[in-house]
């Protein structure tokens, strides 16, 4: 065998065991969030750190990176395989620039701030997370310094989540969507339907079954089926991947809110059709992976959003619904209610129009806390100010307000915009498909998704990681991220509910 | 620190690690048997295979047996930590003799026989399973020659399984009790009850609802509590460890044999209650385990049998079996059922006094095999043979012949005598909680077993593996095994059922 063969062998080698490693603490974490008995946290604790601990040993030994240094600058790796020691090469370098003892001691923050976040949340007492969160913005200011991609102190926290993004791209983007958006708000509260809109279908509590039965039919037409998949119950709806075919969402039965599980679970779909349709082909190296979390979310947001809450969707399950549950109403009352334009205070419980103002917002505070120009002591009256100024609300308390994300607990500062990102780009590839299959609608309307799924498959899934973002939806869409694009879908789809 | 006091926190790191690791792959095998999609296996099998060969990496490592060796020659080694420095120095020489490549070997050839059997056994044909099994049983012997425990050559498989063990111990033992069984089986054959037994009433069937209200009922008595273990369905029922404060047993449901899956559960509970109780301060080195198989089939047979078949278990069920399934029967009748007597080909839906033929048939077979009297090629023979002159019965079909057990596709010989012991340690036991708790009944017909739970968590579970099989038992029942008190267990009961 040639010297680079053997090489790349032995990065691919690596790559495999990284993966298998992950894909066992994925199982780790699916069965303490859905079948673990209580007691056994504390081992299956240690059990996730040691398993970490050793995926990040892999990554860091000086063996498969002086590999991949070797082949960068070898002529005869090409194609994927040059891709895939690129990106590889990249990840590493970042890696390597954090030092061991430093992940240690943020892994250790984190997890206390955790279990602070969560006290601090059931306590509505934003001073018991406050220390740790302190300590956590420093840690991930330090962090930033280590990995130091040019511009904006944020880019090196952001480009972790989305890949090639910067805030100096971003902030541009933010602000113009957050004007758009609030014009648009004013318009709708203004109007006439707004002020006497009601929610009384909606109302109608579903048994456990009955929201299982319709969830289960739903998952499977978009393309979901029991051989590679499942769906369990957890505290919060996730999405993970155990192994290769092998990619399990959960989701929560909510009695008074029945419809949040039925679109939750079609969210967590649109991440799972995602993550089994990776490239087989790389199903063991770093390509088969998606490039950024914008586009992951993006898949889950197409899905929840523009399909699941769309008049042609309905036109296929209202009258299904209504079989099994005798709203006693029409599908016009029921497509107005699954879409009534309310503010809330809870960014997972928005509705399309006011979501990406939740993002903003939290956008906005995290390039403040990162840059220094926002103390966290400081964050309740932050928050209230900016819910007063986006959304018209007064917070009553840090539970509902700055407490009611687990993300900053988490340390995850930069991911927040990755769902706004996703929500856009879900815009953009509807109308491409659109573009592509002007009469797609007629296909919605018999619960047939099965171009739709095509679509994806052959425009976004199949590259894995091999292209960036960007590249992905420029390819697909014909341009880059434009906000102007879910502007103008929602101002026609709510312009149609609120406004003729 | 000392320089003993850091070789003794290297040696207990790597046995937690090893301890974590298993539990990993304790959980990845659980899934696999419980919830995970069918298309995922090939990429679950290769989970298993890595974290395999990491912890087989930890157990070979120079590092580990050095220190253990050092710390085997010195003074200040006490207590526990000298048990437990002694007994792992046992298993790493042991592990340390057989080399890397005959590991891999037998692991490759154990993974492709266990396939043809399962081809064989569906199709009832032991040649596809034959060269599979040739090839195992050279591999075996090579593996006895490697660790070459003194004695007979099958010593060193069954010390693998039940340590201290030999056959030159065992054979005098089971062939005594193959004796002690004919004859009993032959008094109750001849007997008019025998001759008039019929089964009415577990002809019944009982919804899987129903089934599953009672498994819970009684493992919850017998001690688990759904903080530290669950139960779930499989298609073969076990016990797994996944974690300190985490085991897990499984069942399935038989709707035609009812009471199978509730006498399966309470065995696997048995399991379940013996791993639950082992010695929290052990619970990450070695010595907070079984110190062998068939110790851990005691518990399991004792909940079974001496329990789960008895008159006392059954004055309090009964009543609450016949409210709910209106059973039109009585006790009596019941008992009598449950313990009905019968010659049959399966190992596994035996009852008491066949039992442990079923083992001594396979142990006799073993013996030969690795001896080499016996040629894996007229394994049928022998089998069929040995079926006749034991059971009186005449085997139709591999199927329900040689191939009915998946033990040897393991590669498991040295496995089944545990069976065996077990059945026999749990009436010894039974014998002793008697004898410190005359009135012990009385108990049992309330559905009260606190007393019984403890006094085997004080004279069995808590010494975990700091004490051999044979010194646990000594200690518990005043003498080690002893089939006698088995025999007479199942004498004074099927005279009681069958001769008076």
């Amino acid at each position: 065998m040639k010297k680079e063969d053997k090489l790349l062998e032995l990065v691919k080698e690596y790559q495999k065991e990284i993966i298998l490693l992950s894909n066992a603490t994925a199982l780790l974490g699916w069965d303490q969030e859905t079948y673990m008995p209580s007691k056994a946290i504390e081992s299956r604790s240690e059990q996730v750190s040691l398993l970490s601990s050793l995926i990040h040993e892999k990554l860091t030994s000086e063996k498969l990176f002086d590999a991949v240094k070797k082949l960068r600058n070898s002529k005869s790796v090409k194609g994927d395989d040059k891709i895939m020691i690129e990106k590889l090469y990249k990840d590493l370098l970042k890696a390597r620039k954090i030092p061991n003892e430093f992940v240690k001691e943020l892994s250790k923050t984190q997890s206390l701030a955790v279990k602070a976040w969560k006290e601090a949340k059931t306590k509505s007492n934003f001073k018991i997370f406050q220390p740790h969160l302190e300590k956590l913005v420093k840690l991930k200011i330090k962090e930033a310094n280590y990995i130091k991609i040019p511009g904006h102190i944020y880019n090196s926290l952001l480009d972790s989540y989305e890949e090639g993004m910067t805030a100096e791209k971003l902030k541009p983007k933010f602000e113009k969507l957050k004007i758009d958006l609030l014009s648009l708000l004013n318009r709708i509260k203004n109007s006439e339907e707004y002020k006497k809109r009601e929610i009384k279908l909606m109302k109608k509590e579903i048994t456990n079954e009955m929201q299982m039965y319709f969830i289960k039919d739903v998952i499977k037409r978009i393309g979901l089926n029991e051989e590679c998949s499942r769906i369990d119950f957890s505290e919060h709806p996730f999405t993970t991947k155990t192994g290769f075919n092998d990619v399990r969402i959960t989701t929560i039965i909510k009695k008074h809110n029945s419809l949040s599980s039925f679109g939750s679970s079609i969210h967590e779909a649109g991440h799972a059709l995602y993550e089994l349709n990776m490239p087989e082909n790389h199903k063991y190296d770093i390509l088969g992976d998606a490039p950024s979390l914008g586009i992951h979310e993006s898949q889950s947001r197409f899905w929840e959003n523009m399909i699941g809450l769309s008049k042609p969707f309905w036109i296929f399950y209202y009258p299904k619904f209504d079989a099994k549950l005798n709203l006693n109403g029409n599908l016009n009352q029921w497509y107005k209610e699954i879409n009534n334009v309310s503010a809330g205070f809870i960014r997972v419980d928005s509705d399309e129009v006011h979501y990406c103002l939740h993002v903003i917002l939290r956008f906005e505070i995290e390039l403040g806390l990162i840059e220094g120009s926002i103390k966290v002591k400081d964050l309740p009256l932050v928050w209230n100010k900016k819910m007063k100024e986006f959304f018209g609300l007064v917070v009553k308390n840090d539970s509902e307000g700055v407490l009611q994300d687990i993300h900053w607990g988490w340390g995850n500062f930069g991911y927040f915009p990755t769902y706004a990102l996703g929500t856009m780009y879900a815009a953009q590839l509807y109308e491409a498909i659109k573009k592509k299959y002007p009469k797609i609608e007629e296909d919605i309307e018999k619960g047939d998704y099965s171009k739709i799924r095509l679509w994806l498959n052959d425009n976004i899934h199949k590259y894995g990681r091999k292209l960036l973002t960007e590249e992905i939806i420029k390819k697909a869409c014909g341009e880059g991220l434009n906000p102007d694009k879910y502007i103008s879908y929602l101002n026609k789809k709510y312009s149609e509910i609120y406004l003729e």
